[in-house]
């Protein structure tokens, strides 16, 4: 694995914010539309292909009743072209922690996989992502 | 994404076998020694580096009140030396849906994260792992 990469940490804080400002179109652009992506919304089962991931989104991010988030302790695991991500997500009703794998395309790192799950418990943290992990 | 991969779908079957048998030393000898590997264990916190892994696997296996666990419908998804797999885990307490990274060292694909949380819902599926995708 490689040092702590910068461009990794910035694709999955724009995955944040398209979440958080509730933006489908860049959602749907930070994910890779070359490969087969994948997504485990908490709760959910595995969604498989673009378009059901997409669909996915558009639901949650149409809805008025989902949540604010807030990515914390982002740490990026890179080999080559390929990466991911750990974090907690802090949302109003608990944490998350999330798993968020990444494909360098063209330059340019887009998601192919999401899950999120219960996380131990609220934990600290600085409230901007944060590159941590040096390998 | 290439086309579905045998040989991730056993590394990731050697990782329930491990874990359903309770053999700590087959499980470290199936992660990445040499990568910086993580693991999220349902309602963990992540956990970083070799030695924080394997020393939560031998607590784990070597706790009397560790779980039975089965895996189910195993998909993989693989670029070059790098690919992942998602499957259901089959618990006596409930399903859970795990993403589980591996990184190809040496010919053979090694573990280097696992997350694993709460499913949907019980779900119906082969008792074997089954590799289902082609991307």
């Amino acid at each position: 694995m490689e040092a702590s990469d910068r461009d990794i940490i910035a694709g999955n804080a724009a995955y944040y914010w398209a979440f958080s400002t509730r933006d489908p179109d860049a959602m749907a652009r930070l994910w890779s539309s070359s490969a087969q992506v994948t997504c485990i919304h908490p709760g959910w089962d595995m969604l498989v292909g673009y378009d059901a991931v997409m669909k996915s989104w558009r639901d949650i991010l149409g809805n008025s009743q989902s949540p604010s988030i807030e990515c914390r302790n982002a740490r990026d695991f890179v080999a080559g072209d390929f990466g991911y991500v750990l974090c907690h997500e802090v949302l109003d009703e608990g944490v998350l922690i999330a798993t968020n794998i990444f494909r360098r395309e063209d330059g340019a790192w887009r998601m192919v996989h999401h899950q999120a799950g219960p996380a131990a418990s609220a934990l600290p943290g600085p409230p901007a992502p944060v590159s941590g992990s040096v390998h």
